[in-house]
């Protein structure tokens, strides 16, 4: 039996599997869910010693496990560090949500959970490839260092002293990961560019306490007011960055970058209809894919303050809140631009009020150089397992530890991404197509199986 | 035994009586509060008949109930119509409370819970003073009708339908209430002008649904941003509202007036020192008692949108909310007022997002001509109840019940203020002083008494 056949005959059985992972509430922002992030730990070591990564460890951390593993490292083969994460984002809002977003359900071919695209779906295809090799070819072809995290969706602070730690036990030939996703539906997608982000939450302090908003409404200073006038200084109108010096270090894109891009089968028009609104923005001089991928942005992500329940109440609040991030492109340093971020509001606040900036994250902007031979062979084994055209795109999210990686040990990092720009990551009704789930398994084992038998080294 | 000789010889059965209307949490913007708000009119209704109110009436509404009452109306004497709420704001933020708001707590000689001041304390001076009358004289000295609402923290709705049915009933020769503040610790005042209020609701819409502000950030509208660029287009850099003919029909300040309140035994150090900030703030060329008096005002109350939960979520919300209101003067018609706003916030929007303009209630200004003779005896009571100096003074927050009352009956409203501008009405620790609660309790027992002596008619 072929590896595909052998796929092909699993899919039941790897679609009830793919459900009891995504059946554990493994949000590692919220600490009560601190022991829901360690079962998830444990399943994907089980999982793993089932794809044939015999040793397996689960690597407590101050805060959430990571769990790490080898094959037996046979000379003479490619290696690779595989990497993913099994935390999930916050469900909020549930009310959102047309069934209950840790009880997968498929409608549609579709099937429908949080964390079934970002990232428990497509690092399940991986498992899964891992799996069907060693039990149609009696080994897995090629070794395996594999990685597993739980802090991704809260920025990966431990993940990091695990690798400075282990840096020469982690040495391979590539970073393997499927973390992103593809152009569009029936477009197998390479990622070789991810954004930085940094995060950041400011809290305004104005009055002392919550005021009566009649009798001292008129004379005393409005956190909400003066926080909304802080944000409104922050773009300008063409929807560019106001903070000083925040451009000055972008590398500018290639003509020859910009003509492959405005190249890819791309459609703003299904685009829009995911956003769903009458009208897009952005920087202008940038078409909608380079504001995306290319172009460093601030974007708020929250904010709060005052009376926020049903009916009126008529206060002046003592405090306003809001949360926001920066995404940065290559050439902008996340310590700087960080630091830019910070003055440029602090110079919008009068001295009526105080502010407490708080900088939650920091990540570094990732490119690859995708002449790379192991880049070809990713293209090849998509256009195999999915029977269409592969294609090269960036991304505007981010994966911190790709950067950091890429930096640290000097091998190229190969996303295969099998998400859909619609599928909802950190939204409600996050899912995934199980086309591109099963053509993901496909396409990763035919990878994989071509590394092995077409190494030694790459 | 004179009336005062009894009001001293009951402090503490007073005391308690109060506690015990405090400790209901009739919180009416709350639909579980339902059955408190319900349970607080049967409260007051009873307390009305041992003031000496033998008819009694909890009148039900489609909302919450108002409690209406009379004293048998006898000929030759004047009849005062006697107005308070029992309905009190939400105690939120519960946190922030030494002690929980619904269960009174006495510290350094004030009586701290919600509604202590706003206006469960101030209503029960009157049922108290009432009480002490008909129990030292054998009646009470004046014809009285009474009229207590639960719906004055959410714009009084059912209390009007009631007023117009029932107009002719409620013929009398003033209007008497006490819901608003002295003008500073030991300086008893009587208002004689208030803002009217509008409160409003906006919901901006922008993507379909929440959106990765990593895969989507750069080319959608964001809805913090943009509801955050309208707030900011609401105000000039000198404080005054941008909407357009805002001020249009504001009745000026005469000099009159303006002398008046500047030579007001009123400190801004202390007004200063309960706001606590680095800097007041408001509208260039009034003074601070002006601001807060006699000058218009558009006001956050509560903003949200995306997530606020700890740590982060890189989300590109699909809505942003604000609560917002204005403070309205002698002139300003409230209806123009609300159409003018709606219509200065839509201009303020691109057409990227839609708009949900929400007037949630609407309320009229009103200012007094305090030379009527009333307004004299009401100065001596409060003088010799208080054994200070008592003044006239106007108010920023908004009683839109007397305006109605005003124009509908044309009879002097009389606000006898108890509470003090640091009691903090609608915020967390509300008190009322223990020494005001008791010159009220005096001070409102020698004016009943005096109007019912020198009758027979005002």
């Amino acid at each position: 039996m072929t590896v595909i056949e052998f796929i092909e005959n699993h899919r039941t059985a790897y679609l009830q599997e793919l459900k009891d992972f995504l059946r554990i509430p493994s949000v590692s922002t919220r600490e009560e869910h601190k022991k829901d992030v360690q079962e998830a730990a444990k399943w994907v070591s089980e999982k793993l010693r089932s794809a044939g990564v015999q040793s397996v460890e689960v690597v407590q951390t101050p805060n959430h496990p990571l769990v790490y593993g080898e094959t037996a490292q046979l000379p003479g083969r490619p290696t690779i560090l595989l990497y993913g994460h099994y935390d999930v984002q916050p469900a909020e809002p549930l009310d959102q949500w047309t069934t209950p977003p840790f009880e997968p359900a498929v409608r549609d071919g579709n099937l429908y959970a949080r964390g079934s695209a970002d990232d428990k779906g497509q690092l399940h295809v991986h498992l899964k490839a891992l799996e069907a090799l060693r039990k149609t070819e009696g080994e897995v072809p090629i070794n395996v260092k594999v990685i597993i995290e739980g802090e991704e969706e809260i920025g990966s602070k431990n993940l990091w002293s695990f690798v400075l730690e282990n840096r020469h036990g982690l040495k391979a030939d590539a970073l393997v990961l499927s973390d992103t996703s593809m152009l569009a539906r029936g477009v197998p997608s390479i990622t070789y560019g991810l954004r930085g982000l940094n995060y950041y939450q400011i809290e305004i302090m104005g009055p002392r306490q919550d005021l009566h908003s009649g009798v001292f409404g008129g004379a005393v200073p409005n956190p909400i007011a003066i926080l909304a006038k802080a944000i409104a200084g922050l773009h300008d109108s063409s929807f560019r960055v106001t903070v000083p010096k925040f451009y000055d270090d972008v590398i500018p894109l290639s003509r020859s970058e910009r003509k492959a891009i405005a190249s890819l089968p791309w459609k703003e028009s299904e685009f829009r209809k995911i956003v769903g609104v009458a009208e897009l923005c952005g920087e202008k001089g940038f078409s909608v894919l380079e504001r995306l991928w290319c172009r460093p942005t601030l974007e708020l992500n929250g904010i709060w303050g005052g009376y926020t329940g049903k009916g009126e109440k008529t206060v002046i609040p003592s405090k306003a809140f809001a949360k926001l991030s920066t995404r940065l492109v290559p050439g902008q340093d996340p310590k700087k631009i960080a630091r830019l971020v910070e003055g440029h509001v602090r110079r919008l606040l009068p001295k009526s009020v105080t502010c407490k900036f708080d900088v939650l994250s920091t990540g570094e902007p990732w490119v690859a150089d995708y002449r790379h031979e192991i880049f070809g062979k990713a293209l090849t084994s998509l256009e195999k397992g999915f029977g269409k055209k592969a294609v090269f795109v960036r991304e505007g999210g981010s994966i911190p530890f790709v950067s950091q990686m890429h930096s640290l040990l000097k091998i190229p990092c190969v996303l295969l991404g099998f998400g859909l720009p619609d599928e909802n990551a950190h939204a409600p009704n996050e899912h995934l197509s199980l086309d591109n789930y099963f053509g993901g398994i496909r396409s990763t084992a035919l990878f994989y199986q071509d590394l092995g038998r077409n190494g030694p080294k790459l």
